[in-house]
C-alpha cells in the first residue's frame, strides 16, 4: 500500500486556477506535471466598484515566475478578454509561445502590436483537431459555438490522464460560421476515459438550452420589416462576428448600406473579415462620411455600446457628443446585448437619453447568449462522462449550481471539486485532493502602472471619495521649534468653502490652539503634532457635520 | 374669443412636479389654483453613483418658499421613503400640516421623532373615502393596493377640475390586509368626469397583471414544507408589511418562532403591530436572545438586507460579522424581493458568501411587485376615463412606455403630456400646455451637512477617486520672495510612495526647478507660480504614469 502511494504521488497531475474561479473575469488555470507547465488563457477582469480608479485587473503569476523554467506555453481557449486580455501584461515577465485558433490568434496579435510586443513573442495558430506537444503535454483543440467565432475546447492529455478543459461553450446545432461543437470527438474521448472535466458554469443556474444563434436572423428580419421607415442602429458586442454577420445580411435582404461604428468594433470587423469569417456582400459597407448620400431608411448603423459604457460610439450618440450621428425621432434602436450584472443603471441611461430624443428603443429578445445553460451542461458530462468534475468559470454560486447538476447525473459527490483560486488540485486515476496553496492576487493596471496602486492607495481613493481631504499645513522653527507660519488649512471634496467661512475659521482657530498647546508643552516629536492635528480636527469636524474627511496635516522645517 | 381666453388663464390648474419623473425616486408634485398651494408628497432619492460620498438626495424646494403663503399642507399617499423622506428635511424650512392615512403617518412620526420635529410639526390622519379641505382644494384619499399597507390615491377637487393621483399602486383582487383598491369610487369619479389622471408608470413597460401579494402565501408554504430540517431566514423590504405577515402565518403553521432582525424591520414592525396592521399569533415572536433555546429547524428569521446593503442584517450575516447569528449549511435563505437596479452586483455577492458558507439561497418565485403592469394601467384609464394623461413616477422610457398604451386606449395624443421636473402645467377643461419652469434640482445630504455638497464638491470627490491627490508645499519669504523651506511633495491615492521613490524623487527635483525658474524670473504673483507647479508636475507625472492626479500646491509665507 505504502509503495503504491508513493508512486502516485510522483504521477499526478496539478491543476491550479490563479483566477476565474468565484468571479466571472480573469480566467487563467495552470496545468502541471513533473518539469511541464502549460497555461490555459491570460484573461483579466474588470475592476470591482470599490477599485477606484483602476483600468483593469489582471492575475498574479507569482506561480509562473517561480517556475518559469518550466513554463512551456500559453494555449488560449479563445478571443474575449477574460480569457486573452493579460496576455500582454504577463508575456512581459512570462515569455513563452501562445496557441490558439486563427481568429482568436488576430485579435491577440492586435494586442501585442498595441503593446510592441508583436516581434518578440513566438505564435503558433492551431487548427480543430490538432494537437501541440508541449513538455509532458499534449493539448488538442476541439471545436465549440461561442458567442465569439473559432472557440476551443481543449483535450489536454497528461500522464495523468486527459482532462477535458470546455472554454466558453455552448451547444450550437446551427451556427452562424463553421459547425457544430464537436460532439462526437467529445463523445470519443469519453469512451477512452477522461480525468477531469472542467466545464463551463456561467449559465449552470438556467434550466433548458440556450437559444442557438441563427435564431436572431428572424429577429433582425422582422424588426428590419416593420421600420421601414427609420434609420436602423444596432448595439452589439464587438466581438460577436456572428451577431454582425446576421445584421449585414438583414440589412442586404433588406436593401439598407451599413456603416460599423465604435473603434473595437471596426478593429475586429477588420480582422474576421480578412480572415474569412465574416462575409460581407459587396457594396453593402459604407463609410461613415457617406452616410449622407443615402436616406436614412436605407442605412443601417452597427456601433459598441450595448453596456453603455461612457466612451462608446452609442453613449456619445445619446449624450448629443458624437461628432458625426445624431439621434432623431427617425431612429430605431436595437440592444443586441443583454447588460453584464453592474451594467443596468448605465445601460438603463442610455436607453432613457436615446427615447427622450424620440427615438424607438429595442431591448428586449434581440439577444441569446453564448453559454450552456443546464441542457447542454449534462450533454456533455453525459458524453466525456470524467472521473472529476471541476467547475469553472463562474461565481460560487454558478459553480455550486453546476455541482448540483453534476450530482444529479450520478457522479459521485466525492469527485466533484469546487476549487477556490490558488488551491493545488493533485489528481490521477487513484485520488484526487487539494494539497497545497499558491499566491494568487488581483494586480490593478492604472494607467501606466501595474501593481502599484495596492490595498492602501485604494483604501486613501475610498476615504478620499467619500468625504475628501482636510490639508492643514504649517511651518516651525527648526532650532527652537517655534511657529513660523500657518497654521493653514486647505480642503477639497469636503465643503463648499465660499460658504462654509464660519466653519473653516472655527477649524483654523482650533488648530492655532492645538499646535501652540503642543509647542508651550515642548513636544518635539512632529509625529505626536501630527497626531494630536488629526484627533482634534476630526472630532470637531465630525461633531460639526458627521463627516469624516482625511486628515492630513505638513510641517515644513524653516 | 378674446375674453373667453382671459377667463380660463385665471381659471387655471397648475401642476409642477418638483421631481419623480425621469427618475424613480424623490417624488413631489406642486398643485396650485390661484392663492393655494398643496404638495403631494415629498420623498428623497438614494445617489447616484457618481455622487461619491452622498447619503441622500432631496428636492429642491424654492419655489415652495417663494410661495410660502400659499402652501396649505403635504398630502402623502404612503409611507416608502420616496415618498415621505424628504420631509424632515423639507418641514424644517416649508412647516405646514402633513396628511395621510395611518399607518403613513405611524412611518412618518418615527422620522419626525428621530429629527426632533414631533412637536413643531401639525399632523392628521385621514381615513379613506374622507375629504380634506385646503384652500381652493378638497382632496380625498381612495384606498389603493401597494407594496406597503394603507396606500392611497388622491383625487383632487379643483375649480378647474378633477385630478386623480394613484400614487404607487396594483389592482390586488385578493389583498392581505385590508380591502382590494377601490375602483368603483374610480369608475364614480370616472362618470363624474375627471380632468387628468397621474398614475404611477413603474412598470408600464411590462405586459399583463401584476401577482396578488396573497399568491406569496403558498410559495412560503411551499418552502416551508420542503425545508423541515434547516433554520429559514428570509430577507424582504421592511416596509412590506404585508410580506411579514405571510412569512409569521407560514412559520405559525409549520409551528416555527419568529425573529425579527435589523432596525428598520423592528420599527415598522413595531408601528405596524401598534395600529393593527399586523396580526401576530401570541408566542410566536421570539427575541433574538431567546434563539438559542430553540431547535434551529424550529425558528425563521426576518431581515433586512435583500438588497445586499453592506451594513444590513443579513449582509452581516454573510459577512460573518453579525454578533449573534452565523450562517452554516443548516440554513436555508430566501430573498423575497428583486435587486432594484444598480444593486445586483451587491445582491449577488451576498449570495456568493451565503452560498459559499453551506446555506441553501433561494432567490426565485419568492416575490411580487407592488406596481400596476399595463393590464391594470389599462383597467384604471378605462375607469378614471381622464381628459388629460400625465404618466408619472418613471424613468423617461416608463413615462413612454405608458403614454404608448393610453395612446392605443384610444385617448387623444395632445392630450397625453409627458412633463420634466419643474415644468409648469397649466390646464383647465378648455386647455393644457407647459407655460413655464421652476427651479428643480438635487440637495445632496451628507451628514448634517443639506446642501453643501454641490458639483465642485463632487468633482473635487470624483478626481480624487480616480487617481488622488498630490500636494506641493513651500514657505517663500514674504518680503523677499526666496525659497526658505519645501517644496515637499506628499501624496495620497496616487501611488505607493514607498515603491515609487524614485518617481516622487524626480517630481520633487522638477518642482525645486520649476520654483527656482519662477523665482529667478521675479515672479511675485503666488497664483502663477501655483499654476506653473501645476502644469508641469501635471505634464510630468501625466507622461510617467498616464494618470492625472488632483495637484495642489500650497505656499505658506514665512
Amino acid at each position: 500500500m505504502k509503495r503504491k502511494k508513493e508512486l502516485n504521488q510522483e504521477g499526478k497531475l496539478k491543476i491550479i486556477a490563479l483566477g476565474g474561479l468565484e468571479q466571472i473575469g480573469m480566467n487563467i488555470t495552470v496545468f502541471e506535471y513533473e518539469d511541464s507547465i502549460i497555461v490555459v488563457d491570460c484573461g483579466l477582469s474588470f475592476p470591482a466598484d470599490d477599485m477606484l480608479g483602476v483600468d483593469l485587473v489582471i492575475p498574479d503569476v507569482t506561480y509562473l515566475l517561480e517556475n518559469i523554467e518550466k513554463v512551456k506555453g500559453f494555449v488560449i481557449t479563445h478571443g474575449h478578454e477574460d480569457h486573452i486580455g493579460a496576455l500582454p501584461y504577463i508575456l512581459k515577465q512570462v515569455n513563452v509561445p501562445v496557441y490558439a485558433t486563427r481568429l482568436t490568434m488576430g485579435i491577440i496579435e492586435n494586442k501585442l502590436r498595441e503593446h510592441n510586443l508583436i516581434g518578440t513573442t513566438k505564435r503558433k495558430v492551431v487548427k480543430f483537431g490538432q494537437s501541440i506537444n508541449l513538455g509532458n503535454f499534449r493539448v488538442e483543440y476541439i471545436k465549440t459555438n461561442h458567442s465569439i467565432v473559432d472557440a476551443a475546447a481543449l483535450a489536454i492529455y497528461s500522464p495523468a490522464g486527459i482532462v477535458v478543459h470546455t472554454g466558453d461553450f455552448k451547444v450550437d446545432y446551427t451556427p452562424v460560421f463553421g459547425d457544430t461543437i464537436d460532439l462526437p470527438r467529445l463523445a470519443e474521448l469519453g469512451k477512452k476515459g477522461v480525468l477531469a472535466l472542467m466545464c463551463d458554469s456561467t449559465n449552470a443556474e438556467r434550466p433548458g438550452f440556450t437559444q442557438s444563434e441563427k435564431t436572431l436572423s428572424r429577429v433582425f428580419d422582422m424588426i428590419f420589416s416593420g421600420h421601414k421607415d427609420t434609420r436602423i442602429i444596432i448595439a452589439t458586442f464587438a466581438s460577436n462576428v456572428d451577431r454582425v454577420q446576421q445584421i449585414i445580411n438583414s440589412a442586404y435582404r433588406y436593401g439598407r448600406k451599413v456603416v460599423v461604428e465604435g473603434r473595437s468594433m471596426v478593429n475586429i470587423i477588420e480582422t474576421a473579415s480578412a480572415l474569412g469569417c465574416l462575409n460581407i456582400p459587396e457594396h453593402t459597407l459604407i463609410n461613415i462620411e457617406q452616410l449622407k448620400d443615402y436616406p436614412e431608411e436605407k442605412t443601417v448603423i452597427i456601433t459598441t455600446g450595448s453596456q453603455g459604457e461612457s466612451m462608446a460610439a452609442l453613449s456619445r450618440m445619446a449624450a448629443n457628443i458624437h461628432r458625426k450621428i445624431s439621434i432623431g425621432p427617425k431612429d430605431t434602436i436595437i440592444f443586441s446585448s443583454n447588460p453584464i450584472p453592474g451594467n443596468e443603471k448605465a445601460v438603463t441611461k442610455v436607453i432613457n437619453e436615446l427615447s427622450r430624443k424620440g427615438a424607438e428603443v429595442i431591448f428586449h429578445d434581440a439577444h441569446v447568449s453564448g453559454h450552456a445553460c443546464q441542457e447542454e451542461i449534462k450533454l456533455i458530462y453525459s458524453l466525456v462522462r470524467p472521473k472529476y468534475a471541476i467547475p469553472v468559470h463562474g461565481e460560487y454560486k454558478h459553480l455550486k449550481a453546476q455541482a448540483k447538476l453534476v450530482e444529479e447525473l450520478g457522479i459521485d459527490k466525492e469527485h466533484i471539486y469546487i476549487i477556490s483560486p490558488g488551491d493545488v488540485l493533485e489528481l490521477n486515476q487513484e485520488e484526487a485532493r487539494v494539497c497545497g496553496k499558491v499566491p494568487v492576487g488581483d494586480i490593478l493596471v492604472d494607467g501606466l502602472g501595474v501593481g502599484d496602486v495596492g490595498n492602501i492607495v485604494l483604501r486613501d481613493r475610498q476615504h478620499l471619495a467619500e468625504d475628501g481631504i482636510m490639508i492643514v499645513v504649517l511651518a516651525l522653527d527648526g532650532t527652537d521649534g517655534y511657529l513660523v507660519s500657518g497654521p493653514d488649512i486647505v480642503s477639497r471634496g469636503f465643503v463648499y468653502v465660499r460658504e462654509s467661512d464660519e466653519l473653516m475659521e472655527e477649524a483654523r482657530e482650533l488648530m492655532t490652539e492645538v499646535i501652540e498647546g503642543c509647542l508651550d508643552k515642548k513636544v518635539t516629536d512632529w509625529g505626536k503634532i501630527k497626531m494630536s492635528i488629526k484627533d482634534n480636527l476630526g472630532n470637531f469636524v465630525w461633531k460639526k457635520t458627521k463627516r469624516r474627511p482625511m486628515i492630513l496635516p505638513i510641517i515644513l522645517e524653516v
